[in-house]
């Protein structure tokens, strides 16, 4: 199966290199973004029997390694 | 409106930062999981008045700012 995670800033906490982004967009003439929010993705493939099992495992590997749940939430996608 | 960037490494380009959390969850005993790829999710709100136009606009800004095209690709989203 194949899993893809996405891994969030919590709101309100400050993103950094959101706000980079957000000012070099403007820089080169796109004034009108906002809102600018850098996540990470994070895709692979693991043995799995079923979808639920399978999701219920990725989001142990996201709770234990992929986020930092003090800062950061996830999404999970198993297909 | 709302567009979502989706920026991956190139097939074939080494993805260290893959290979880094492939080795970290080998580690905590998910030793099934295999071929993971890292990737960048850039997200944000700009002024548009159809989806098509705006889209346009998003791909340009990635190929300008948001994706190194030599090594990354990348999928837009508008909503």
């Amino acid at each position: 199966m194949r899993a893809k995670v996405h891994v969030f800033l919590k709101p309100g906490v400050l993103d950094v290199q959101g706000k980079a982004v957000e000012a070099a967009l403007h820089g080169l003439g796109w004034g009108h973004v906002e809102g600018v929010r850098v996540g990470k993705t994070i895709e692979f493939d693991l043995k799995g029997k079923d979808a639920a099992e399978t999701e219920s495992e990725v989001k142990d590997m996201c709770e234990k390694l992929l986020a930092n749940t003090v800062i950061e939430s996830y999404r999970v996608e198993v297909a």
